[in-house]
């Protein structure tokens, strides 16, 4: 059976089924005979055993790939399941109310959370989220219900997920993942930019996928066309192996791409750099021609903690980033959080619209402390290689003025300390914000680039957000309106003698790029894996030809028309395969 | 004790206070003893008997002010308390399992929501609505619980709350507000737009006034300078009576502007408009001067109901608008819900970022059923007075040409059935979206008219919800990249012989109306008490001497230096008390 969904990042796998559910399992209470006791208890105890089991072994393969304290959330996991108040307490409730196992332990657990809820040490309070994981733990080896995490992977699978939250990713062992497919999110969401960035086939927005796959189940992912193939039959093998051949020689064709320059016909260059999240990301940067990065996503290195990461911590990320790129230049994006990227410690406030709430430079002018330590970090950094520092979400230049004062309080308390960095270190901004685009003649005195969010822009631009289903067909990257604040923004900072660029999924988008080059856009930033395509493109069009198609493009009026006419236009060079 | 909050509504009331909480009672389980039985029985027999009395008042009240089919909501709630499942059920409960009266009628309520709450049948599933409303006034009229409500006001009070929803002031009782105070809410919030309409003097944004102020408190409450004092002492009552006196006296003096025209010392005519919610709000508007509607809000004619208002219903109330201007004409907007407007029986989806998501035209233009019923009676109202329409949250033209469209084919409908509407009915659209904004010149051709509606404008163009109040420094009406796109868009319309007005809080912001004027606004829309502040401005400058104040705004960068020379530029007439 073929299920249709949106294709998210390129690629086709076949391979079987990991069922990735993080649905809590309802437990009815029942009242066990007096005979039945010991069963309880042999069940509660077994299921203790194998919860220790299982977690020692996540702990020996997580201090081989995470920072040791990341680690140590597995020995906190541990220290509860050896404390003796919290067994008895069990223990209790089986043998003397005759409760069964799980309802039990559900009840102790809940009890805990409660008491340490109420503490007003903050720790001490956040320790309720360790008695809740390992609590679950428990309670699905009690019932029986596998709790094969993300991180615990040992054969290679396609995932199949509600949604993976960046939590989910930031564990997951590459190594063992074919592809991703998921009922929620489209092109833009973070599950989509995370497996581009890592090269993993996946198909979103599937709807009840759930409900119609099992576990250890044959599929095929297609990622080009998003679509998963359950059970497929002996004609859909022959389809799509053979499709799997085509897509893997049209890749090896692209290859010869990758040592060459990314120059137009006529001899303009156009900067192809990478997005990222993670120094691992760099291999495939690297292996896929890539000439820096446009845009390091810094806010995986606070996620998945319970506290911010030190100075120390974050230094040792840039640097490897830094040193890794051999001289080529890496912009750093301070942290963007917030919007849809929460991390718990920072007890960040709910929001009616988080998008249009406490989020990335807001957060950072308004807690000094957590910002000076990143610049501190981003700077120690720029002595080891080639590194630029961005601030995303600005919507008026007194911030980018403010984020400015407060860099060079940080560089002169370096200097003081006689710390090495570099002293021209250039700094642009993150254009994401109508507001920025409309005014950017009024911030680029305070800056050395402009990179164009043009996912953020684009939802701001238009109202849309852009991971609402009932709305996502308003969310118009080409909109006239979009393709007119990209315009402003790149013939001001070329009225400065600066450059532009774009770090939005539209910058790897093929139908994009020959208004994006004719528009004269100096550098594209994108997942790894698109560079090679968006190169061919780059060196089949010519900049003349492409500022024709830009100039046409922005006399149209519908999104429509603007797809319709990019498709023409990019009808020649799109068809022929080199 | 004085306490400062945000000066929402102008004017200075003194009064006692009315608290309004919707908090859920807590209650505990006791178990009673067998002797005390009868005792928890009387008290829910009593409670019983005062609901009823008290839905049946409501109810009386209800049909001389509300829709019959909205008075009918009291039916069944009046029908639960008589249903002998329902009462068996909790008489059960205490006499036989011996609960408390309170925890009994909780525990059957539930009950009883829960089984609605699984009926395959929607409109029996919302039935749990109405159980679980007249469930908590039955309980706290168990508890001895005051369950005043706003609709059963009946002496003069300072209402003070932690907010007010449209569903509460709905039904508010005018004559018997003095003024309003609310924990929550700013400037442009709900609450703020209906007391300004209402010309109820408001404070809002008091944090955690609930705690300070109890039931029959004397307070002053200052809606200019935003304070609430409780109980004043000697001192106080001297000064905020003086001043109290001091804003009538003015008031008074700005009647004299009531009857003369809104026109510059240099002749340019600036028409002045009110924006309204409800027909009752006219007087208002015709005793402050004003030359028409300019923003006539339909949502509240869908609110607080259980259906869609059918054709009829809503013809009638858009021909008393239209009549009672006697000629002057009236814009009315198509329904604008979602957002941080929800209408129950539409089955809303549970969004992320409602502001970015399902609402106002997107819906109408998803369901042209509930488009198509508004359409018809508006265009039937057409014929009884001069009426416009206007399509809010437009992000691309393509959505004007469907509304178009579909607003065509329903003038055909009318017109086959003989029924009289204008024929030439001017179409306008809010510019609210930056997208609109910049792509004025491409929707120009479709509308007869625009009015930017700045709040959402600001909103969109700096992506910060206004509502929250952990960015709300970020909400600046006054950034220069909303001063660009308010002048494109008056630009734009000019060079087609067109229309822009605004009316959006701006309009009625005294330090902005240079400005406004200067970059050549056709209209201004406001609440009506702002009207006589704004012509009093209008009339005391030039059109020439405000295109310079708009001129060199234009040329400021950040948003405080732009407040700083609008004050400044408006000193001398600000500061004339006539």
């Amino acid at each position: 059976m073929i299920y249709k969904g949106i294709a998210a990042s390129e690629g086709i796998v076949m391979g079987k089924v990991f069922l990735y559910t993080k649905e809590k399992v309802q437990i009815e209470r029942d009242t066990i005979h007096k005979g039945t006791t010991t069963v309880e208890m042999e069940k509660f105890n077994d299921a203790l055993i194998l919860t220790k089991e299982q977690l020692s072994n996540i702990r020996k393969k997580a201090s081989n790939e995470l920072d040791e304290d990341q680690a140590e959330v597995f020995d906190a996991h541990m220290m509860i399941l050896t404390d003796p108040v919290f067994l008895e307490d069990i223990k209790k409730l089986i043998e003397e109310e005759r409760i069964n196992a799980a309802y039990a332990a559900e009840k102790t657990v809940n009890k805990f959370i409660d008491i340490f809820q109420n503490i007003e040490d903050d720790y001490l309070k956040d320790r309720r989220i360790d008695i809740k994981d390992v609590g679950e733990r428990l309670i699905r080896n009690i019932l029986g219900i596998s709790v094969d995490s993300l991180q615990s992977l040992n054969e290679k699978v396609v995932i199949v997920a509600h949604d993976l939250t960046p939590s989910d990713t930031s564990l997951l062992d590459k190594s063992c993942v074919l592809g991703i497919a998921t009922s929620i999110g489209g092109k833009t969401s973070h599950t989509a930019i995370m497996a581009r960035s890592l090269e993993i086939p996946a198909v979103l927005g599937l709807g009840n996928i759930l409900e119609k796959v099992k576990n250890d189940d044959f599929v095929i992912l297609d990622g080009i066309e998003g679509e998963l193939i359950i059970d497929p039959d002996e004609n859909q093998m022959r389809v799509y192996s053979s499709k799997l051949k085509g897509y893997t020689e049209k890749r090896n064709r692209l290859q010869r791409f990758i040592d060459l320059p990314a120059v137009t016909l006529d001899g303009k260059k156009v900067g192809l750099n990478a997005n990222i999240g993670t120094p691992e990301e760099l291999t495939a940067v690297i292996s896929n021609g890539g000439e820096g990065i446009g845009l390091y996503r810094t806010e995986f290195l606070y996620m998945d903690r319970t506290d911010f990461p030190d100075e120390e911590n974050q230094f040792l990320s840039y640097k490897e980033v830094a040193e890794g790129l051999k001289g080529k230049p890496a912009i750093i994006r301070t942290l963007d959080i917030g919007g849809d990227k929460n991390i718990p410690y920072l007890n960040l406030p709910d929001e009616m619209n988080p998008f249009l709430g406490w989020r990335a430079i807001r957060i950072c002018l308004d807690r000094p402390d957590i910002f000076r330590t990143q610049l501190r970090a981003i700077l120690r950094a720029s002595a080891f290689g080639k590194v630029r520092i961005m601030y995303p979400m600005i919507s008026a230049v007194d911030e980018v003025r403010s984020a400015n004062l407060i860099l060079s309080e940080v560089k002169q308390e370096l200097a003081d300390e006689g710390i090495n960095f570099d002293k021209d270190i250039e700094v642009g901004i993150m254009v994401e914000t109508p507001g920025a685009a409309i005014t950017a003649d009024i911030i680029i005195p305070e800056v050395d680039f402009f990179s164009i969010g043009t996912n953020d822009l684009c939802q701001y631009t238009l109202a849309v957000d852009r991971i609402n289903e009932k709305v996502s067909h308003l969310y118009q990257p080409f909109h006239p309106g979009i393709l007119r604040l990209i315009k402003n923004v790149i013939d001001v900072s070329h009225r400065y003698g600066k450059t532009t660029g774009i770090c939005g999924e539209i910058a790897g988008d093929p139908l994009a790029s020959m208004i994006l080059i004719g528009l004269g856009i100096d550098e594209l930033s994108m997942s790894p894996s698109a560079m090679p395509t968006i190169k061919r493109i780059i060196r089949n069009v010519s900049y003349e030809q492409s500022k024709k198609v830009a100039q046409h493009a922005l006399m149209l009026s519908e999104t429509e028309e603007i797809i319709n006419y990019a498709k023409e236009s990019a009808r020649d060079f799109l068809s022929k395969e080199d």
